[in-house]
């Protein structure tokens, strides 16, 4: 069997009861080490925690050798470990879809994710729209495809979660072109970039009509979500550029609808508690 | 402290270990009964496996003693458990509030809730737009506007999850009038209940108008999901009407795109290995 187990968002003892008792009986245990990382926790720790060997994933790893780690899965039980929900990425399903072509089955035991773990800010669940991801720009690439979807959800008066990068094992392109196996120091988007991004992308979209994503938006920065270190601040789209969020993982929420006055009060609580 | 727990939503040992720890420490332990049930266990084999007393508390009990349950939490801990995650259902803030006013710290504890683990069946998470409730009609109240809910994410290509009504500890209306404390039998609202309703509901509106849902879209219905007799299977709106998809909870998702080979791929797992 091939068990997809989502570890939570936080640290090690986020993992479910039945989570960690799979991962002691397991045969061997991967840690998928490129969608998401831990805030608390290194791969020795969990190690320590599990009393097993883990053997991290990376998405060369995963693309490249899940026959080695699909093999005798049909006898013996592997654990895939994923940090959030084991679905939440989208890139788990291939490796179902090789378990099935070997005639393996799967077991998913899910956890929280970001996507209903963010409604710890006091915003309701139910009014969030189309989640999205916020890619990092580089010179030559600036995609805006992203405020579209802002804007539709705000047309809806729906609040956005927005995603926000994670590089990890990226080539520079120097690298790629020379054909060698190097890699990028990993980069965590902030809540920095991600709101320079967005300001940039209304003001070229604003050239041509007017936006319903502005400066002086509401927003909702999340830090660390999960984790003893969590951080929530509430602010205008502007004063994200300057809010300061510490460590990765960062989120951002774009409050699309006139704050409800529960949901008022529990940011307030956060935003004072918490600066 | 107030602790807010999920735990989850297959059977007791979907609790995180960092929940399981908090459980065993606090000084009472409260069970939220009123807005999910755990599919395959009651409150003795909770509290056999915490080896804890719980306390149940619907809603009656969590508004009218909101008192009790926070007494001395500014020095003691209290666990108020719930099913899924604690922030799915929008009730529990009123709960952190009443604790902001007496100066009690909140902490949550997050877990897995239906709005990510319906990623289980394939379909692409960031595809979904705004989650939708399906209230159950009485002979006088049959409302509508989630099909306008619906149709917006058609609109947008996104799926949509549509939450089924649970009524637990409800007053008949004799009751009511009478001013007894009687109560009807719990209602679990079935993957066929809310297709009859969706299929009327289209009937009516396209009495006006041509509607984007109709009989022949594609739905995928959940069940149970998370426990270890979860079923899943993809049909058309209309064969929703009659799919068995035996205990409760239930969902149902409503496809809002043409489905990308892999979410097909994916739904055809599902429902050639259980039905």
């Amino acid at each position: 069997m091939l068990y997809l187990i989502g570890l939570g968002l936080g640290d090690h003892t986020d993992i479910t009861v039945k989570g960690l008792k799979i991962i002691k009986q397991a045969k061997r245990v991967y840690l998928e080490s490129y969608t998401s990382i831990y805030c608390d926790d290194s791969i020795d720790e969990l190690e320590k925690f599990y009393e097993r060997p883990v053997i991290a994933a990376d998405r060369e790893f995963v693309e490249q050798n899940s026959d080695q780690i699909l093999a005798n899965a049909d006898i013996d039980d592997i654990a895939f470990l994923v940090v959030g929900d084991p679905l939440g990425a989208t890139t788990h399903t291939d490796l179902i879809l090789r378990a099935r072509d070997k005639g393996i089955e799967h077991r998913i035991i899910h956890n929280a994710s970001i996507i209903n773990a963010c409604g710890c800010c006091g915003l309701q669940l139910y009014n969030f729209g189309e989640v999205i991801s916020i890619p990092l720009w580089t010179d030559q690439w600036r995609p805006t495809s992203f405020l579209d979807k802002i804007e539709a959800n705000i047309n809806h008066g729906l609040h956005t979660l927005c995603l926000l990068d994670i590089k990890v094992k990226e080539q520079s392109i120097e690298a790629m072109m020379r054909g060698r196996q190097e890699y990028l120091p990993p980069t965590f988007m902030t809540v920095n970039v991600a709101a320079r991004q967005l300001l940039e992308s209304i003001e070229e979209k604003s050239k041509q009509q007017t936006t319903k994503l502005t400066a002086d938006t509401i927003c909702v920065a999340l830090a660390r979500i999960g984790s003893d270190k969590q951080k929530i601040i509430k602010g205008t789209l502007q004063q994200m550029i300057n809010v300061d969020m510490g460590p990765p993982l960062h989120s951002l929420i774009i409050v699309g609808r006139p704050l409800h006055h529960i949901e008022n009060e529990m940011l307030t609580l956060y935003t004072m508690k918490q600066q």
